[in-house]
């Protein structure tokens, strides 16, 4: 990849010339929004929600919350990370291309890389552990990329992508820890302001207000921090909240923590559902995500809430999701901090919230093992 | 209901009417595109996927087949129903209406009536089997409807509802045999037709031969024939052909057998997956189904096949659908007498052809059972 020193600096002006770059081969996704889940967001939660967390017996919150929400599953490879993945190459030459791309990744950035080669005319290597699923292995093959297999630890699979590297030459695209990959996640933020700017301007009840206000806060998953980092990069210094979303489950709340501890956590091991946020935060996503100016709070939810929110996204709203998409929603309807925040600080009027669905990349099989038990 | 011989006649100025009486209280759902989906159905199906079939040891046809879907998905209650039901309310006066209205439905009919009934501020008695899973109660419920159980039989149904009729007065909205519902129906391909010109005008690499023809030919589920009818009626002399597509399973394909029989069949006793089309066609819309100028043919699938294109609608298009509204695709993927059709009449120019996404009302319990076993 690109020196990082070389990079463009990490401002609201470098994604907005990320859009440019990339504007050709992503979609425009689509937002939505839904008056059935405005309300379930607007609805106090009970007392019983409340019992044995650290609200028990005090009033639940009443926050007004008007909700938005910005379609990636929609997008390319179904989900943002074609963003990342088009502006990376864009900031690569040709000739530093030759050798071709090379990654290590299960998940959408391997689709993604993979149709960014493909549609660049160049090589792209995807080092994938063994225990990959067959149809996302059909899926990155399907765009023409060569998978390597590995170990499933990140050390092997690390070791793997070395060992690419040496043998073809193959240039490194990072799934999130790169200013090229965060600012093209950043551009889903911008077209989503601009698109429910143009909502309420041409339906005003739209807006929580009623008036032509646009997003006061926008949610975004936190995994590796790439598509949290770029949001809150697009939207600095426009007046728009940005918050993370996390699961709590087995310390995949990485960012959360480290923001309590003042120091960034470099190791997770949560075999969360929400398999898009298994990874801790990536340096260089740390250093805005820890920028309060830029990053306002990150909150993290169960796993129970995440499906509940999950089911929601899908039998209401008609939407096909995975898991991580779920994770704004969940905090909005569940997370009882930030439904208080909300509440302080939006007062009667009440806030629009844009949630930023990142991807719909799951399969019936998988739905059905989340929702047997239930 | 309004008396039938009252009525608009079955035409598509009478859809055209129907359409602006209901636009205040309906969605103008999306229509989307899908490449993938698009390539798929033009790929000639294997010599296996033949085999067993009339046409083993054929050659498999190569039909030149471009997707456009109307998300009905995505319309109010999740289905087309509320358009018929919106104007059938329409078109009863305060007066017919003071005792409320009734009918008899375990699915989407019962939704969209208790809604329309609910904005009209008029009082709805639905009629439900007691074996009625808990949401769809809870959710009919929830638009403000009295329900009424009964027995599941279509006569201990019917019973029921005369029952509520001679204790209420409440007048009978059908779900589909009758000319209001039908005009009702047909209002999403008028809509349909022109979002499909907007598109192919605006991108002409979207329509099939790259001008800005619009489509050539939609298909719909049939089940009573509300909506196939509707359909017919709203594009009869536009020269957009009509098709119907029913499931073959324990006989569910009464609308093919009784076009070959030259007969309607009035009983059908099946339990396919695509639960929103169980019943046998209705007598009036029969007489539209019937009429070879306004459809030109009905197509049956298997479970299976319906499961694969529901699969795929989710999966890859990340659209949330009901099996009943995977139908469409399933005809356009696997029924090869409708393949060879296509690729007779459209030859080497192909086909716009538009399927109607009928609703979106399942839950994740059901994918999971769907899905379990595969």
């Amino acid at each position: 990849m690109a020196d990082v020193s070389k990079c463009m600096p990490l401002s609201r002006e470098s994604v907005v010339a990320a859009h440019q770059a990339i504007k050709p081969h992503v979609h425009r996704t689509p937002v939505l929004t839904c008056t059935t889940l405005s309300n379930f967001v607007s609805t106090p939660q009970t007392e019983h929600d409340l019992k044995g967390t650290e609200y028990e017996g005090q009033t639940p919150a009443r926050p007004k919350i008007n909700l938005f929400f910005k379609c990636e599953n929609y997008q390319r490879v179904g989900a943002f990370k074609a963003r990342g993945a088009f502006h990376a190459l864009s900031r690569l030459t040709d000739a530093e291309l030759t050798k071709g791309v090379v990654t290590h990744s299960s998940g959408n950035h391997a689709a993604a890389l993979a149709l960014a080669a493909k549609t660049r005319g160049v090589k792209a290597y995807i080092v994938m552990p063994t225990i990959s699923t067959a149809s996302k292995i059909a899926a990155t093959q399907g765009h023409g990329a060569e998978v390597i297999f590995s170990g499933s630890t990140s050390q092997e699979r690390e070791a793997v992508v070395q060992d690419v590297i040496a043998r073809t030459g193959a240039i490194l695209v990072p799934p999130y820890d790169h200013p090229d990959i965060m600012l093209g996640q950043g551009t889903a933020a911008l077209e989503f302001e601009q698109q429910v700017k143009d909502l309420v301007a041409d339906k005003p009840a739209l807006s929580v207000r009623g008036d032509t206000d646009a997003l006061d806060a926008v949610i975004t998953p936190c995994g590796g921090g790439g598509l949290l980092s770029g949001t809150a990069t697009a939207l600095s210094g426009t007046g728009t909240r940005v918050f993370g979303a996390e699961p709590s489950f087995e310390g995949a709340d990485d960012a959360r923590r480290g923001l309590k501890e003042g120091k960034r956590i470099t190791t997770v091991k949560s075999l969360t559902i929400a398999d898009g946020v298994r990874t801790p935060v990536g340096e260089i996503p740390w250093s805005v995500i820890n920028d309060k100016s830029k990053v306002q709070g990150v909150f993290a939810v169960t796993e129970d809430q995440i499906k509940s929110a999950m089911r929601l996204l899908m039998e209401r709203m008609k939407v096909f999701i995975e898991p991580t998409a779920a994770l704004g929603l969940a905090v909005c309807l569940y997370n009882e901090e930030f439904r208080r925040l909300v509440e302080q600080e939006a007062g009667e009027k009440g806030w629009n919230v844009g949630i930023v669905l990142s991807g719909g990349n799951t399969t019936m099989e998988a739905i059905g093992k989340l929702f047997a038990a239930s």
